[in-house]
């Protein structure tokens, strides 16, 4: 849920007169998107997505996002489009921050993923990752594996608050993966964060993808290795190999993973659940006060983590060679 | 803000079977509402938004609520509209709560009501009192000033702590009002929250009250008196006359007040002020651990009330006579 900053009407009907949508006959926040605030807004001319970018989106990366929505949705990736101002250009202010309003993508969210619903995001994403590669624009990976030991360092000494162990197995982890970790997978711009929250489906058919503002240049298969963790564990953080072979299957039926990506991606999951693992651990220790927002639980990345210890090669993912 | 409760797209499916509006096609948390978890719903038959009562509101009002909206719209206020199930009742259960489906209702609240706003607001209500003349059903106010005593006594030790002698002044208040409240005024059943947030307006017109949630049996100026420091204070806390006059004007070109009503202006515009005190003052110093709601500030309106005590004739509000 995220709704940070509080818009007034005057605010809005202001904003609004840099565009040519008409007049807001509806305006309400919506819990949607962790890194910024999200409203619905409906004006004269249909509905919308009114975005304000807070503290943790950077200001010169907004062009990238918006121009990758473009780019994607011309190549028949169905996501939210930039509506442009007055001016031509799609990116204004509203309440002292970077404001966008984009297209309403209809849809919804599933909670609990079936093995259907991810081979048609393993399809979407191979389809996404075919459309980045004529994508000129470069962001690095903020996240990306180099990134891991000094997020880390500043919340050593508290991981094993959060559990006993945990510390422990973080760096054993960091230094398995920096010695593990490919450097040359096909690669281009990946979503990063293609967690179910951000696949919408309308009667059965995926819809598109929406918050794309994790984007940036990494590993093709490293945007698969997230999708395994995010949407092929069960509740009790037990690997669904149906729902990964359904995933990956879907994947490769748009674009067939090379042999490289293939023995890559046990360490490709390991890592992305330690990233998130990381990012977690670090909201989770710096909580600020007075806070609306409860973080993720990082506990429920250590749990996968540790599945993926357990897992060798590609073939118990679910891959079929 | 209020998403409280998570409602899975499967939870959501099985609800819906209970009604004649086709399937979902798109399901957002909104920040609506303070008592319950709102969500907007869009299913091939348009637009809704779907109501779960959290903990705070007691099952047993909620038929008292839905007749309350259909009522009134029956009567000329426009106002969200109770879905029928197949059953043919509007009252379900999802996620182990209450829950109802209403329609969708077009516009949005203003941050900073002008006295037009402020006019426009003084004519609905009237038109809301008229209309609740023949309502049969009857709630009372649990929030209402036989209760203000007992809602203190828990907090009175700790209000210092919130500001300093302000125990002494609701103290002083509690008694004053408990002396001077007056028994006899003409009432019926009240809004009794008609904030700027639950009046919606559209190209410069009301288009419609929401959130019924508290409306009880009460004075019918007391509800007067509650927009009075809902509506026509400015954000330093000052009082502003010409917002008065014209709420004040706007509830009488519809229904006029009686004497007894003007005299005793003063004396429940204090009482409505000391209430929303008394519920912030509680609510502040009861924020649960985790919490995601921050709990209004008290202070705002322990400023007014301090107006108020300087306030001492129904001219001074703006009644013209």
């Amino acid at each position: 849920m995220a709704v940070y900053t509080d818009v007034s009407d005057e605010d809005l009907a202001a904003f609004l007169t840099h565009y040519d949508i008409g007049e807001a006959v509806a305006f309400k926040g919506i819990a949607e998107g962790v890194s910024n605030s999200n409203f619905l807004l409906e004006t004269d001319a249909g509905r919308y997505i009114l975005t304000l970018y807070e503290a943790r989106v950077e200001d010169r990366d907004l062009p990238f996002f918006l121009s990758l929505m473009r780019h994607v949705a011309v190549n028949g990736i169905a996501c939210p489009q930039p509506v442009d101002r007055r001016d031509g250009t799609p990116l204004g202010r509203l309440c002292g921050r970077p404001a966008v309003i984009v297209s309403y993508l209809e849809g919804m969210a599933v909670k609990r993923p079936t093995a259907d619903h991810c081979a048609m995001l393993g399809e979407a994403m191979a389809r996404l990752h075919l459309a980045t590669q004529t994508f000129a624009p470069h962001r690095h990976n903020a996240l990306g594996q180099p990134a891991w030991q000094p997020l880390f360092a500043p919340v050593e000494h508290q991981a094993d608050m959060v559990s006993h162990g945990l510390a422990d197995v973080i760096r054993d982890e960091l230094s398995a993966l920096a010695a593990a970790w490919p450097g040359d997978l096909p690669s281009g711009v990946v979503h990063a964060d293609l967690f179910p929250d951000n696949v919408f489906f309308l009667k059965g058919r995926l819809s598109g993808l929406i918050d794309f503002y994790f984007a940036c240049n990494d590993a093709l298969a490293y945007d698969l290795a997230i999708a395994v963790n995010a949407w092929c564990f069960e509740a009790d953080y037990s690997f669904n190999q149906t729902k990964g072979r359904a995933l990956i299957a879907g994947y490769e039926r748009v674009r067939p993973l090379e042999a490289a990506e293939v023995e890559a991606l046990p360490v490709l999951c390991r890592g992305a659940a330690l990233r998130f693992l990381l990012t977690r651990l670090v909201d989770w220790l710096n909580v600020p006060p007075g806070a609306l927002v409860k973080p993720h639980d990082p506990i429920a990345y250590y749990r996968r983590l540790r599945v993926h210890r357990r897992l060798a090669s590609a073939r118990e993912y679910g891959v079929i060679r």
